[in-house]
């Protein structure tokens, strides 16, 4: 994995794929590469869709491996959305498969010719061009069922629907899960505009003839990874909560917490959680046949994704995550999981980000559009999107511009993005990553729910602003780094309470890079990505006014706790000193 | 003129009038004391649709009086299309008689309970609220016309049309002119939409039994406006230009020049340019008995402005303006000046930017929506304004918005309010007051089109970048000035070639007011507005990645004189070193 496969959509008209060596971007490896290359690459004041921003897709350090979890993938550009830098991750089998061809990151550059829709099929002899118009404005299911009819399914597939096409502010980028069905998504930021801005529809990856990725010390490598599964399988929120019910096991953590942001962020509080509950899903999943307990790629031992079916026990659609769940459900009054679940469906076909998406209806409907609690008009209203419709355009664009062009104050984003499903009021370590992150209001950056709501790494009381700078930033640091490695964020609950766990996780990147490493220097790793991104928002224009949450948040206070934002201003702008 | 009049829309539910002094702000009027009060009372941060945001309304330090072109209105407010600090400027008759009834500003605060819709009575014995749901969705025609039912023609009206209802961005504030039409527009930024969601569709002022502001020294005064107006007759623009053609005299000017953006900004040239001119439209408003020659304002002696008959010879419009001409024409493609006179009154109807509105049109014809020179697709887009739908509304929101929502890269805004009627590569002086002025792309900031292209105040080529800085600094500093005053900005020709005029000018506030200025005072005052202007955008988030061109304009040649922006980014940062 030591090359990049840089694709320019237009070489005297044409579309060319060179290979390069890493050069000055050797050792780094997902969130850290994409990061370092759109920094490095990108003119931070060019136009998101223009031919000077770049979509850099990236497995991390450890992909390809036998390492448990080391399944991520990211993807990095200057953001539709946001304006900003932007890495989102995904899981799904493109990592691996990536990684095992040798590419450490995919550059795609430049602008095509004349509105051309392009397949690109990457395999062990190279890259071929495929100029494909009959795939325009197909979704992500009909284009991998075409993809699959060609290659089979073994290959893993990079997608865009609808809204990519539509270069929409909430276009995902879809990656293929180990059934080579489009549920793994690259959400936030609107990357999936910027491969649609490129004219890439689809992405095929056949490692067919390659090798897993083999450790520098095997012996040494295997130890680790044996310690570092056990370490997993120990911990009660990955051993046990999250293969039982997957992250929406959340569902009523939150909502105890008065977190649980309903009705357009208007109460921490939703009579209806239970009903959507991780626990509920779990019992109609395993009623209708489907699997509540299944990995988003191979080599997961956590195994909190899912397969959802419908009533009448046929496949509809993943299991919906967490954010899904809060942002189609609570977040607009609506307590019913099968419509959840057609919403999640709709969102993977369309591809937009979920949470996005989800936010957005809850604006749509404060804008009188529908009913909180209607659950046929928020299926219509996102049906639109995948139509194209003006109305459609819209609400795909996000939040954001779907509370200007309907003239609504209330609008749950920070840089533009939407915030997911953690009220900053009543869970304020989350109030502070959504105001201070890089990347746009984002829960994954520094997941301060460990110490605000499940006393994983400590305990910080969630209402109060004492102490949520400190957890943001150590947390924001340590993600940065785990997002590098293509390790899945949440083997953080179990490196922040077990030592043991940790250790075997350093031991594990040193086995199989020949390095040394030490805790510091994961550390090290994480501050520099976040240095790097920082230093391109502040280039693009982003200054301390841009790490704020929208003013509502101070002044309107929250249901059941009363309670406001109250980290101070200085309080914000000390969690990058470091 | 020592008071201000504070109307909070909910005070207990109710809205509540109060009249305070001046205090703090004596001395101000127009644009500095708008944003004055802007700048002192409004949060930077703050939601521009939310209750913190206010709305000020101020007539000049001259309006009132009998000083010839002293009829120019200021309103102030933070910008829902900028985010940053607004002064939209406006002729009609309400600078006087607010005037008259001694208010230096009116301010709206707060936000009004449960989406009341108000018309506000101001006369001599006070203020009075009428909640009027009857007035919903009506366009300003139909507004003024009950009001005229009501109260005849001799008031003013300070009213807002379906856009500013709906809080769109390019939503306007339009003021009645001497013939009681609602024809002349506070157009920029977005202003009508924060009195949308101050819940007031009309203000009406009648200044019966109220007398004219009378000068301190009624002598001097007397002699000094004798000279301004001799100053104004006798310079070419002002004298013969601008009446006889309007402001439309700019169009064969700035086509010959070949900095008319064409077809949204692609040329600087445009065919069609002579059918659509200042000579043919006159030509045009004679032979069907309108007339071409007529003041905004009572007391305005250049009388620029004019009346537009349809092909019956019945009153369609006002005479469509140069900057108006231009983005429903050229900049679209389109050479029929009976189509821009249509597109003119359905803007001021439905209360829409002419500027915002056709720059709009353009980018969404290379969305793809209509063909560049659809006569008829153009209309029918900005009907969609009028009638609220989902695509209305995308494009009342804007260039910057409507580009976001189709997908488009090539958006010509700067803060994200569109460029009006000069390429600024053909043109670069315009160019640098676009990218460094306070409010977001605008002309009427810093015209350095009078050196550039019309010889006045010195020569300075328009295709170099030499010089460009200074001249729209100076510009800016003097039309800040002037803004104040309450004076027509196109006196700067004659006060700018003329130091005679100038001189005039400075006893004319001197006679007026008993103060001792000097031209340095004046220009001191245009500096402290620009300054305070700057340091709200500053405490907003703009930083001077804000003051740049989109990068197009840096990469792409327009024809014919095959130009890019070449005014280096140092440069543009020096704008403001006084």
């Amino acid at each position: 994995m030591d090359k990049i496969l840089r694709i320019n959509m237009s070489v005297n008209g044409k579309p060319e794929a060179k290979v390069h060596p890493l050069g000055d971007y050797a050792g780094l490896g997902g969130r850290g590469l994409t990061s370092a290359i759109v920094s490095k690459e990108v003119p931070p004041l060019c136009h998101p869709l223009g031919e000077d921003n770049k979509l850099v897709i990236a497995p991390g350090l450890l992909s390809g491996s036998a390492a448990a979890m080391s399944g991520r993938i990211s993807v990095g550009c200057k953001s539709p959305l946001t304006g900003g830098i932007k890495e989102a991750n995904s899981g799904g089998q493109a990592a691996q498969v990536m990684a095992r061809l040798g590419y450490a990151a995919i550059i795609l550059e430049g602008l095509p010719e004349n509105d051309k829709l392009y397949k690109i099929v990457i395999n062990k002899d190279g890259v071929q061009f495929h100029e494909d118009n009959t795939l325009k404005m197909l979704g992500n299911y009909d284009t991998v069922d075409r993809i699959k009819s060609e290659f089979g399914d073994k290959v893993a597939c990079i997608s865009i629907g609808q809204a990519g096409e539509m270069k929409l502010g909430s276009a995902s980028i879809a990656f293929t899960n180990m059934e080579f069905r489009p549920t793994r998504h690259a959400g936030r930021g609107g990357v999936g505009a910027v491969m649609g801005s490129k004219g890439v529809k689809v992405i095929v990856i056949d490692d067919a003839g390659m090798k897993m990725r083999s450790p520098k010390d095997p012996e040494k490598f295997k130890a680790a990874n044996r310690q570092f599964v056990a370490g997993l399988k120990k911990h009660p929120v990955t051993g046990e909560g999250l293969p039982a019910y997957g992250t929406n096991v959340l569902t009523n953590v939150v909502n105890e917490a008065g977190g649980l942001p309903t009705n357009n962020f208007k109460a921490g509080r939703f009579e209806g959680a239970p009903k959507v509950s991780g626990e509920a899903l779990a019992d109609m999943i395993k009623e209708r046949g489907g699997n509540p307990t299944h990995g988003c790629h191979r080599g997961c031992v956590i195994r909190c994704s899912g397969i959802f079916h419908d009533e009448l026990g046929n496949y509809l659609t993943k299991q919906p995550e967490y954010e899904t769940v809060w942002s189609h459900g609570p977040n607009c009054g609506i307590d019913d999981l099968d419509t959840i679940a057609i919403l999640d469906r709709m969102d993977d076909d369309f591809g937009v980000d979920t949470v996005e998406m989800g936010a957005t209806i809850g604006v749509a409907m404060d804008a009188g559009l529908a009913e909180f609690g209607d659950k046929e008009a928020a299926i219509n209203l996102v049906k639109e999107v995948g139509k194209g419709t003006p109305l459609g355009r819209i609400l795909g664009s996000g939040a954001g511009i779907t509370g200007k062009v309907f003239g609504v104050e209330r609008v749950p984003v920070v840089k533009n993005q939407a915030m997911p499903a953690y009220d900053p009021r009543a869970v304020k370590g989350m109030g502070v990553t959504y105001a201070t992150t890089t990347m746009g209001a984002d829960h994954t950056a520094g997941y301060c729910v460990t110490a605000n709501l499940l006393s994983v790494g400590g305990t910080i009381d969630p209402l109060s602003p004492q102490g949520q700078v400190e957890l943001s930033r150590n947390l924001q640091i340590a993600t940065a780094a785990i997002d590098s490695t293509g390790m899945c964020l949440f083997i953080a609950f179990a490196i922040l309470d077990q030592e043991e766990t940790f250790n075997a996780l350093v031991d594990l990147i040193n086995a199989f890079s020949g390095l040394s490493l030490t805790g510091d220097d994961v550390s090290e790793l994480g501050k520099t990505v976040l240095k790097v991104e920082r230093e391109f928002n502040r280039q693009a224009g982003f200054t301390e006014k841009d790490d704020r949450l929208p003013d509502y948040f101070l002044k309107e206070s929250l249901p059941p706790h009363g309670v406001t934002f109250n980290v101070t201003d200085a309080e914000l702008d000390s969690v990058f000193n470091f």
